[in-house]
């Protein structure tokens, strides 16, 4: 092997070294970090971030990332070092473009947007919001003409997050969906709702910490490699495919959303831990594509741990896990986990109303980078869309547009990975019954490790040298199509709500 | 203010990051790190480790110290600022005389002292740790040679870990104690012993970390700056004085040990809590004193939590967080926390026949450095010295000599700091009594916090800017003497055991 790509795997490694410092800094700041650490950690953060920027920016970097790109060094590589090799010189030259005094003024903008979406949301006021959002979409906007000249805007961001998107796909896919959906929905609101009363009881959080554990090893989760935190908010995190992550908050009076959580979570990291360890600490290390990501925590979450059968073999362990649970019968437990709710807010919506969710963001980041919508007029659009999907109007702009954070430190385009990610779901679930059988035989035969086997192989172990569409098509052999997802959700609730 | 110590100060804060991301590594790793994050993290720990070491042996770091020390730019600085750059000045000195070959040699060895120890331990064989301790001792002699070399080699030991304490103060206290509690010890163990039975019994985790909040909060530990976690061994340890953390280990047959660990970790955290702030981050911010750091984590857990009127006040609440103790007395739990029982480890031991633990380090480590004893005695020194002071005799070298691991990285000389602790109790008990009235009263009228008040200001708000004979003298106006020390032994178990 030639010196360069040596030399190039310790800069690496040393790159890595303060990423893992930082991620270690995160999880301990969410995590355990008592209130008044916070001044040091964040000094701490600052300088880690700042000496890591310089490493990733430098000009040693970009001599090897040239030298390697150089067709001698460059067929001595593998099939994975080509692909790590192409695709940092690719962002490095992309980030090159963007000048110095720019991104500075865009890092602080950020902030400040953040800071006033935080006080909007608190005082439900969209106007303290709007000046910072309207800065946020021209500076946007601004970053992608120096990056991606020659793509429309939008599409150059759905492809930051999911690699190979574009919005004449995703119109497609959610034109479909919604199609099918807006009736499904409306029919199901108007049926007899499940009675939820049997669920409001007292959950000790330690008993809800056993369940996560009984559940997380239950689905494949390696405790070798991983463990779990408790924060304010449930998330997952790896420094390397040996060490990955999983938080979950727990609520006393409800046990059903630490569960979830724990399961979609989990999902999030049987996917860390299983991308091939040759790749940790490469850009390639870690799935980035934020569709593919998510079709793995919602495929668990989801199509797995909300089917009936999922829950046959362990229930009776549940149940003895949390007392409360012991005069709620399987049958009831079902349709509580199942219970469709038009709620205000995404992030406690069951499966089906979330893609409304949604639809309705992705329409209206649409609307602002295509249509050029003027930012006063989004709560009032997305009310009406609201009111027009699940027959619901927020009573103001928190449980309304204020809800998500995303837009304020300008991730647009982030939003529709969420449903890609249910897209893909049906159409690994339609794969897996092709391959494996009915999927509901074996979960009740308590065989969810050979599922989970499955995505390892198909999925997991390739990291992100695998793009969205490519995976969709190693694993599917078809094009993305939203047809699978609509096929489950019409069979599943038609038989729970009797329609 | 010059701009040379502006320049150090912004030094400083460089050298104390590194050392924030070795201690938050440090934690993590005893704490919530799955096993198979090992290797990123020791790789981590390592490097950071190494650029800290850079950092504080550098020219530049000289240049500032060798500036400051002058008395033009000396004067100028405040009192702790002196203590700073003349202790950092000296320390840098001596540190420099140590040839670079010779500390990598140094710093291998011990590394791999501490395996076969380990090892011997497992196997109970002292034969694999003896040639590792004979070079360990050759090594600590070499490297006090470079370090001092006008001083006798253990009282240059002693004086790493308790500085200014020397060993004629040390034969002097330790003589008085062993005097006075050969003949005390002997007369407990004929007496009839507490009855011990109801304490078998089943105390949850769960149950226990709610103890363990309940009594730090009660004995004034300030969760705002400060966390718990739990690992294998219970440590503190901290950022600053505004993150200071402290571990714990729960045993489900017995909860008296996570109880008076917790205690004893946080009379560690109470100091470390409350050094005054602007000290952060320097060689003074943080109690380097063995002994007297010591001496506060056992005031906390023996001379106040061994005491009954500590807990005369909240022992109902104890009861009700642990349901199995209903049944046991308040009389009967003071008597189980005092059990005094010749056992052959130290860390298990109690506050009396812990004394001896300590005095056969001390004598064994006089031995080594001064009569030059060869290595292979000693495992049949310390079985004597047992039978002779407890009337015990190890079974085998794992509960014997090899039980604690100090020896095996060369920190001789640590073991005294744990007694001088003591003895050092003593005296602010004595003292406090004459301040505040009985301790007794001040216990019994859940008025601890008054207490912590009192060392607050005494000694935490200092750091290490008072070594410790001064803290001593500013305290108690005397020398030390380990005659209070004795008083409060002889009254307590005359009456606990009706000698």
């Amino acid at each position: 092997m030639s010196t360069t790509f040596e030399q190039f795997k310790k800069y690496l490694q040393q790159i890595q070294r303060y990423n893992q410092i930082q991620t270690l800094l995160y999880w301990d700041m969410k995590g355990q970090m008592p209130k008044e650490g916070f001044a040091g950690h964040s000094d701490a953060l600052t300088y880690f971030s700042t000496e890591q920027f310089k490493l990733s920016t430098s000009q040693e970097l970009k001599d090897y990332l040239v030298k390697l790109s150089q067709p001698e060094e460059f067929e001595k590589l593998d099939a994975d070092w080509k692909f790590i090799v192409k695709l940092m010189k690719r962002e490095f030259d992309r980030d090159e473009r963007i000048p110095q005094d720019f991104y500075s003024a865009y890092v602080q903008e950020q902030a400040e947007s953040a800071k006033a979406w935080e006080e909007a949301k608190r005082a439900s006021d969209f106007t303290i919001f709007a000046p910072h959002l309207k800065k946020m979409i021209e500076m946007t906007k601004q970053r992608c003409a120096y990056t991606d000249p020659d793509k429309e805007v939008y599409d150059a961001l759905l492809n930051d997050f999911e690699e190979g998107m574009d919005s004449a796909t995703i119109d497609r896919l959610f034109g479909e969906l919604k199609a099918a959906l807006v009736p499904l929905v409306q029919k199901i609101l108007a049926a007899k709702q499940p009675d939820d009363s049997k669920f409001h009881a007292f959950y000790s959080a330690d008993d809800q910490r056993k369940v996560q554990e009984y559940l997380l090893s239950y689905i494949g989760f390696d405790w070798n490699r991983g463990t779990v935190g408790e924060s304010e908010h449930p998330f997952t995190l790896n420094f390397s495919s040996q060490d990955v992550r999983v938080t979950n908050h727990y609520y006393e009076d409800n046990a059903l959303s630490a569960m979830f959580s724990a399961i979609h979570e989990g999902g999030h990291a049987i996917f860390e831990q299983n991308v091939n360890p040759k790749l940790d600490g490469t850009v390639a290390g870690s799935c980035r594509y934020m569709g593919i990501h998510e079709s793995q925590s919602r495929f668990y979450e989801n199509i797995l741990a909300r089917n009936k059968n999922f829950w046959e073999p362990i229930y009776g362990d549940i149940q003895k896990l949390l007392p409360a649970l012991e005069e709620v019968s399987l049958e009831e437990f079902y349709h509580e986990i199942n219970h469709v709710r038009n709620g205000m807010i995404r992030t406690e919506s069951d499966e089906v109303t979330y893609c409304f969710h949604i639809i309705i963001r992705y329409e209206l980041e649409k609307a602002i980078f295509r249509d050029g919508v003027d930012v006063e007029e989004l709560p009032a659009m997305w009310n009406a869309k609201m009111q027009e999907y699940l027959n619901i109007t927020p009573a103001n702009d928190a449980e309304g547009i204020l809800q998500d954070m995303h837009w304020s430190d300008g991730s647009f385009g982030y939003f529709p990975s969420y449903l890609l990610g249910s897209i893909y779901d049906g159409m690994y679930l339609q794969q897996l019954e092709k391959e494996m059988g009915p999927v509901d035989d074996v979960l009740r035969e308590g065989r969810i490790k050979e599922i989970t086997k499955w995505l390892n192989e198909k999925i997991h172990q390739y990291g992100s040298t695998r793009r969205p569409k490519e995976v969709i098509e190693a694993v599917c052999h078809t094009e993305p199509t939203a047809e699978p997802l609509i096929r489950y959700f019409t069979n599943k609730y038609t038989e729970l709500y009797n329609l």
